[in-house]
């Protein structure tokens, strides 16, 4: 009886280790067709230059839901189709305009621009004094005795000392996506807020605003200023409270208009009806090319089902390619995936975003069981010869979330994240500071995800 | 006895965790002051943009070491002065020129320059035919009567599959460091080196080339080609092997200079004579201006002492930091602080170099004795929240190398290594491709480091 479960106990060992020798072949071929004979970073460069900025309803974001479409075509997968949605278009209009005024004819340009979603300022711009504050509860503090008829400006910068800048990010951004709305209820004729950038430089981040349920004759202009253009506002305001500030927003709220989620398959061997889906968002704000916020999480996930079919695996489910539309202002292309799959019935098991930027990955973030995250971590030591063995719960995307559902996975690819605000939402998320090998490495460490997630059946346990 | 023993277990539990939690203040502290109050972005920016190439023996050289020094002496440490020491001087002279030649008349310009250390060709340059190799090894199955005349290519490129470029760079710098030494004497009359860039694109990268034994008359000029150049030249001689290429290099070797290492110390408080050198080399190669090479390194080990010292922590041991000069064409700079220790019998127990690019840190390589890696590996834990806590064996750096005894630890920060190579010895490496977060990342992280490696005393288990 012990000799037998002893031998039971070798035959398992040996077989762990076979399989341990076959997963850190797979996952060796995967890196090195990635990395010598890679498709994202063309890609890319197609997506960036050729096309540029794709706001949802733009027609970059047309182009680009033509092109990838093709592009994935090309890839011999078993199904490539898209999936209509409705979304929003807002346009920007002429470029922004701002100064500061310190005495009547002394002025100083400040870099601005609309933040998405944002209403026009009147044709000939809002001229007000300003009230810099650092949070939204201070806007209380404040009443409105002494913020009506002024511009506030929120200027808390996020925090350098936080490693993961997206904590930098998150602490900071309710600035940007909730101090609009909530000025207006004070009487602020216009919002202004310092970028969500951790660096000093000229640039004026995007993103969106949120009116929430403020009636449209209560909405206030609301834009961003650059971060250097926010320390110059602040010294100013401390030498001279009384400065004037002058912006001018063109922006416009259209109609919504057709646009799609970019869908492609390779169909299960064994099991078809159980779907894990790999992808990023196809959208961009307009102000830069969108490389990083989303290109890069775009292509990586276009070449995971192309180094899947390249490596000659072949996955027992279906590898579904999701290029999401809408990522940026208004999340319809992620919630019409979900709520189409569960009207099909559809049974997804895997999910995995990109969308932190194209640069050399550290791990990745697991939304699942806690029986689940055991098998996952046991996965890490493959990762090690790639440094990507950094594997924490709490993870996904934003459009993955309306998949989640019990027993589910949803995994995001956590890149290294110095670089990233110094880029997001603004001009300079463009090609030339992607970097080829930074991008690759994440499509083949996502690639290697997929396989092991895709082999050992993760996500099933809560089925 | 039970309970004693117990009790005794419980107490050093108690110590061991108390020291961990003062530890993870203290590296807290570290971080939060580099992130915050960091001084290493504001020197490299000097350094690069006010300063530029500092080549030994340059004007710029001369300039680097009167700053620095200036700059350590506003830090308040105990002393700071100048170690004399001669170095080479090369110059490139006018910039270098270089064409191929189909057919007479038709010809196309390649980006070229002179590798370090190379002799002058004639006045009028050199033209001939090429002989493409991938290697060292292949001049000798080609033989004299193949290579006589010509000038040989040297084209093999870095290997893209390996994750940690050094080892790419390994793998292929043979060709640029012995190339013409080898190629001479089978009657070549130049060589041209593919540039060690993973990349494609149109800058050359130079890098010392060693004649070794070589007499003088022998000597043949030796250069290097883009990447792009290279992949044109090759393509170019697969249609058209007769093609002829011409290049004119104007450098010249002249009469050794003196010049300076640059150090400031921290006398220690109760074993000063226990030294722990941090440094980094003020020399750099001219085409850029040294930010990565290695001006971050510099900056970087003199952020460390004033980390140090802003922090308030008093090193027990004495803690230096030396600023190497000549670590590119000669390593005179490591070469006389090791012998004049030698000679004053200082007792040098641990050594950190940065030199692998201001990017984000992802930990450290150690020679050290096993228990030593044993003892430091303790510290991987502490690392873990800044995500430099990749430990391996193996490591230190080219300038603290002649330092090295039995007993004596020696230290390498890691970088993420992916982008260092599209930089390295070429023009692009400027102030702009280095992350303000990403510099003083590393110098928390070797901060961190000084500071354990003073308070265990590491590095005096073999004394």
């Amino acid at each position: 009886m012990r000799r037998t479960f002893i031998l039971i106990i070798i035959v398992l060992q040996v077989l762990n280790s076979t399989a341990q020798t076959n997963d850190q072949e797979q996952i060796r071929k995967f890196y090195d067709l990635a990395l010598t004979q890679g498709k994202s970073y063309d890609w890319l460069n197609y997506l960036s230059n050729q096309i540029g900025g794709r706001l949802s309803g733009s027609v970059q974001a047309e182009q680009a839901v033509n092109y990838t479409r093709a592009e994935l075509d090309s890839l011999g997968l078993d199904r490539v189709w898209l999936q209509p949605v409705m979304v929003p278009k807002w346009v920007r209009g002429t470029p922004e305009f701002a100064y500061l005024e310190s005495k009547p004819g002394y002025t100083s340009n400040i870099p601005i621009c609309a933040l998405g979603g944002s209403v026009a300022t009147p044709p000939g711009g809002v001229k007000a004094e300003v009230v810099e504050v650092q949070s939204l509860e201070e806007l209380e503090t404040l009443g409105q005795e002494r913020i009506k008829g002024k511009i506030v400006f929120f200027n808390r910068p996020m925090d350098p000392r936080l490693l993961n800048t997206f904590q930098a990010y998150g602490g900071a951004v309710d600035q940007r996506s909730s101090g609009a709305a909530q000025a207006a209820r004070y009487g602020a004729v216009g919002v202004i807020v310092r970028s969500m950038n951790l660096r000093l430089d000229d640039y004026p981040h995007t993103g969106s605003t949120n009116y929430g349920d403020l009636p449209e004759k209560d909405r206030i202009p609301a834009a961003a200023i650059s971060t250097n253009g926010a320390e110059f506002l602040s010294t100013t305001l401390k030498l001279n409270p009384e400065v004037q500030f002058y912006f001018k927003l063109n922006c416009k709220q259209l109609e919504d208009v057709q646009s799609y989620n970019v869908i492609g398959e390779i169909r299960g061997s064994t099991k078809p009806e159980e779907i894990m889906v790999v992808g990023g968002h196809l959208d961009s704000w307009d102000l830069g090319d969108g490389a990083h916020d989303d290109g890069a999480g775009c292509v990586q996930s276009m070449e995971v089902l192309r180094l899947l079919k390249k490596s000659g695996y072949k996955p027992k489910r279906t590898i579904r390619v999701v290029l999401f539309m809408n990522e940026e202002n208004g999340l319809r292309g992620g919630r019409k995936y979900a709520a189409e799959a569960e009207q099909k019935g559809e049974k997804h098991v895997f999910a995995l975003e990109s969308d932190a930027g194209g640069f050399t990955p550290r791990g990745f973030g697991f939304d699942s069981s806690d029986a689940d995250f055991e098998k996952i971590a046991g996965w890490e030591s493959l990762f090690e010869p790639y440094l990507s063995d950094h594997f924490i719960r709490g993870g996904g995307g934003a459009d993955i979330r309306p998949l989640k559902k019990e027993g589910m996975v949803l995994a995001g690819l956590r890149p290294d994240s110095q670089r990233y605000f110094a880029h997001h939402h603004a001009q300079n998320d463009t090609f030339e500071h992607v970097n080829r090998r930074e991008l690759e490495l994440g499509a083949a460490a996502m690639t290697s995800l997929i396989y092991l997630a895709d082999k050992y059946e993760l996500g099933s346990i809560g089925n």
